[in-house]
């Protein structure tokens, strides 16, 4: 059975869509076809949207699944003509909570609340330029600004978990890749001891690593499943001997290493969403 | 008047925290404290969660509250102990779900969803490590390869909105910088001319960039108001010479400027989140 869904907002639409697919990955007997339909901000474009629903119903033999964040009560209006099934977030949660925090909530006072916030995307500009700049090991002569520095061998997650980071929270997050050099001698380097209570390690299963490795490098001995073992073995033991946390990104997505990190380390995000 | 927020999950929390923010910012008159309690997954991290949640509902003067996606019961029925107002998602909206598809949901027969799935995995680091390699012109020879091609003028938003492009929907963003050289030619340099079709221009007001040029490079040339002003006309000229689709990056947050740019392109997301 396959199922239409449409994520409807009159804004980016991330909110619709990331409940949506919470609420809809529950359901793994059936496929979802998932459609996002952002910026739904006037009669026109609420009109089209039903059409497009309409004939994915039609197509499917089945109403759509409508998870919708619009605001403007003239385009919900029409957005309720559609041949759908509709998961109405505003009204199921924003009586409730006027009623306990005794405040009319902007949506039924009909006004839309302020989008971009110019400090957090200055904050979050300038993360993201940090973490790019300090990006593997490029420079270490700004650590001292740093939130955090994740080290880790080449290629376990280091730069993409960074960004991330960045990005989502306004996190200062650099990186530096631990060498072979680094792990024989058994030591730090040097540009990272003074920052130690900084240092977060990542690990990853070898046999991933060299299938990652394999990737860009197909058959080097940096790609080979012996190098992987060897250098992950050392790593790690340089973790415990220095007492670093650490934790492992294999199988885990991006989002849940980034937030894993956040809450071993007590980091709190600096952008306030 | 001071409120606590908790966004409580057994696994990232992004969800929580997403629905969170998107209701609370309805509510413009009062001041959230917003805590994100993620991998709350067992029996004693959930009456740590309650002592916290208690705590801070003893300091406001008021319950907590309390949005949260754990799915297992036995960690709800503590939670529900906490002084909170409790947003419960999947119990608001999963009931209703399971009717409409005819399925009971992993929530109710008390399985958790798969988390990570690899193919995303690699498709998003494979678009992160694009977005990276090609940023700011420095390769133009991977074009071929690329969805979308950003160009601009420096500072003008080009890289943040590569790099969530790719870490969100799995876009393979290229970004190029548009120079006063290019300018002068009045016309496209000959690396971008044969992807014509996959450029996108960013613009922005020329006050803004000269602000965020002052603060990488104070009292330049390159900051000056006379030289923003200069380079913003002469981009915008060459846009609609050439005919390509651009937005303005001004007072919008980079979640906005990249879901414009894909419901402006029709470009769709890659990754199933």
């Amino acid at each position: 059975m396959k199922r239409y869904a449409f994520f409807i907002s009159d804004g980016t639409g991330i909110t619709a869509e990331t409940l949506g697919n919470s609420l809809l990955s529950q359901f793994e007997g059936i496929t979802f076809e998932r459609v996002t339909l952002p910026y739904i901000d006037n009669l026109d474009k609420a009109q089209q949207a039903v059409t497009k629903i309409n004939e994915s119903a039609a197509n499917s033999g089945f109403p759509a699944i409508i998870i919708d964040t619009v605001v403007d009560k003239n385009i919900r209006t029409i957005i309720d003509t559609a041949n759908a099934f509709k998961i109405d977030i505003f009204a199921a949660f924003l009586a409730p909570l006027e009623q306990e925090l005794g405040e009319q909530s902007s949506y039924t006072v009909g006004k839309s609340h302020s989008p971009a916030d110019s400090t957090n995307y200055r904050d979050r500009i300038a993360a993201v330029n940090f973490a790019l700049d300090n990006d593997d090991g490029a420079r270490t002569q700004h650590y001292a600004d740093a939130d955090i520095i994740l080290v880790g061998v080449s290629r376990c997650g280091k730069t993409p978990t960074s960004l991330y980071m960045a990005m989502q929270f306004g996190i200062k997050a650099a990186n530096y890749p631990l060498t072979e050099d680094d792990m024989a001698d058994l030591t730090l380097p040097a540009s990272l001891r003074t920052h130690k209570h900084k240092l977060f390690g990542l690990t990853i299963d070898p046999d991933r690593l060299s299938a990652i490795r394999t990737e860009r490098r197909a058959n080097s001995r940096y790609a080979s499943l012996k190098q992987c073992y060897h250098e992950v073995d050392e790593v790690e033991l340089l973790y415990q001997r220095e007492g670093l946390k650490f934790i492992s990104t294999t199988d885990k997505s991006i989002e849940e290493i980034a937030t894993r990190i956040m809450a071993e380390t007590g980091l709190q995000r600096r952008l306030q969403s």
